[in-house]
């Protein structure tokens, strides 16, 4: 039986601030990347979100990311090694710390924002990340963007990874994401995002943006959920593959 | 063998901003208060102190404060419940990843500053606080003050308390800490801060300020090491005490 | 011809997190209470904010906060007079540059949350505001509580004091708010809320929450627009105003 | 009559972390770069430092950083030109507001550390701070890196620049400053940095780390106050420069 994990970013809200419906995700979802208050979140807004991802069986990942709550991750910065290791394990820890109270366990890391994009790439700031999660629990599972370097990188250092593929967004023939400046980069409808998710499940390939076919290996597929529309995207292909007997599954079990 | 240990507030730094000579008191003391993030401390520097202590044989603890860095934790806050068990938890999490990385463990918990100060009497906060811990690792000690009403609701609640006393800090007759704000508050004379100290590790009693002698039970000495004066006491108080056969060892071990 | 300011709290999104509606909201108030930066808001979106209100003829002020971000400003704290006279001035003068990159200028000052409830009874903080404001611009009205004693206060020290009524807020026989604690503290309905404005407007009276009646005098009425129904309500109160021949007008003009 | 400006980066405490001696080097220096919170710097320190400026009749100026304190503004970051307008504007503008309060007017704009550097090259970031600049104040004077290609744009923008040298930074045969990874970028001797930025101020010529004599123009000298070495360079240099008749006065006036 053919298997697939669907993951999505949550627990972005801080203090007051609302982010995207982590309720109805949990609904959605077999993996949970939880914000570790450096882009996103703050403690009692990340435990309440544990403690219901822990009663839906929902498996929990540390979404670490820059030191840059305004800019919500998203900028590039260049953090020292010693800094970005530092930051890194002191994010996992504190997610640990959550998780423990809340009944379940952290067992992966997902980069956020403009950290997943620049260790995709950069080979120092990658070393860094590594570091840090084998300094904390060995075991610990990276989920890394499907073909990157730095799947090759994380594996050679002995992590265990996972590659994802991106539900809504379109891929260039070389593999890699269209950029979110060029126009079809992101694909709104549903129907069409949820079944090219099913056949790169079933079959291993996509049509890119060039309407070549390629292969995109992936054990896990991100969904977003920050708008109602986002929502009805994940419910969607959450339905479909359903449908069509693939057994949604978190990639680590507790 | 008689036994004390002496205790430290470390890892106070913040980003380019230096506070105390860590290195120097890790040479003194054998339990290590570090610093969380929330009031001070970059995950940075706190792994740069802790992996110092883990080298030096020096126990280490979470010094857990309220988010205020401006302020350095020092300010009266009302967090409400799931706020404030919430950043407990997260600090703990955080300085529990860091010293895995360093090879040490977290053995106990000592709040700081206003949250030091509330907790010692307010039963609200002070229900928070042991909740967190609990809820994070059950074995962790708390430090306390001596006398205050939370070392008896701690240990209601099923956690270990170690008391501590100040070491140049003068005592009301009732055993409580003579304010700041009044004269003699502080004793800044290295001689007799250790002599005090000594006895009270031997006899189990000091001389309060106004020259009552009280029972002052403690099984830790907070020194202080912010200045080079401090670290000259703390010396001088560890050098008075090995001199009179005392064991200087943390409460508790690896 | 009878006049009165509406006024409502903008511009307190931060980073990717928005707040309220202040696009409605501006069509519909007088006079912007905008975020500085300490409570909510960022330089970025303030200055949107402020362009808007510019555009639209609205009166700008400070809405100035305790430093306490995650905690949305709404948590009580102790800074020191310094503190607090520097965090006060720092904020105005944060608001006074982006209000003129915008075109237009700060004229008045409305504390928030725990600092507005603080400052209403407690005469140390209420002069420490009150000499920020002075330092900056001595021409800057204050907003305040009706009937509380910071008005005196501010009006002894020189200040122009403006006070204001909460729209949906139930008032107890003495003239203060219903603690939202209690049942019937807030009141939902946008009809009720509109028709007991009205009523305050022409005649200075209000009925407390006990039906008895009593003077309420105010030259500013806050509203809400932090939810679609609040939003509601403003629009109902505004038509109901200017139905009855009210001026909707800023207490201060450009 | 020939003279010169020397400047300083002070106000660079936060909350309870000092840095530097603001003080000497207020006995130093004819004009004081203060930070403005970003980088470095809380209000009560910094209207602390502003009124001690105000007493001795040093100019001030605004320190703008990028917001990112534990990094101390010297990480490379790639905000958004909304975010740097705003970001500039905001911090100009609260510095202006304690300037008020202390009894002073913030004369000239030194942007900080990583933004001071990037913004020295790339024509986007520099055009966004030139924007803020002259949407709060157009007559504020620029301070940048001699020769450096910001020193054109800023003027083509009719902004006022004042070129600065650096003290103790030895200096590539094109007029740049050599990288502070190679050996000899910082001159650590009182005695030959003062007498190389005597010549500069006399002749506008300085000797390049290569032996070769090149043209240096400054109308300000920056010098360090972080270290007790720094002030003494300092002062070595103001003592140098004043013995030779060389005048020391700030480059705008009040």
């Amino acid at each position: 039986m053919t298997r697939i994990d669907l993951n999505s970013d949550l627990g972005e809200g801080f203090g007051p601030w609302a982010m995207g419906d982590d309720v109805s995700m949990l609904s959605i979802v077999t993996s949970a990347n939880i914000a570790c208050g450096f882009h996103a979140g703050d403690p009692a807004g990340i435990l309440a979100v544990l403690t219901e991802a822990t009663r839906r069986g929902v498996s929990v990942g540390a979404h670490v990311g820059y030191r840059d709550l305004v800019g919500f991750g998203r900028r590039n910065m260049d953090p020292s090694s010693a800094e970005l290791i530092g930051d890194t394990i002191y994010q996992i820890g504190a997610l640990q710390g959550l998780a423990k109270a809340a009944g379940t366990t952290v067992r992966y890391i997902k980069p956020h924002g403009a950290l997943y994009n620049t260790i995709a790439q950069d080979p120092r700031q990658a070393a860094d990340v590594i570091v840090a999660i084998k300094a904390v629990d060995p075991s610990l599972v990276l989920i890394a963007l499907s073909g990157a370097p730095i799947v090759e990188q994380a594996r050679a250092a002995g992590l265990e990874v996972v590659c994802e593929a991106f539900a809504d967004r379109a891929y260039n023939a070389d593999g890699s994401l269209v950029s979110r400046r060029l126009a079809g980069a992101v694909i709104h409808d549903p129907k069409p995002v949820a079944e090219r998710m099913l056949r790169m499940v079933i079959e291993g390939r996509i049509t890119a943006i060039d309407r070549t076919d390629i292969r995109l290996e992936a054990q896990s597929i991100c969904v977003h959920g920050d708008t109602p529309a986002a929502v009805n995207i994940a419910r969607a292909l959450r339905d479909l593959l359903l449908g069509h007997g693939i057994e949604l599954k978190p990639f680590v079990h507790g």
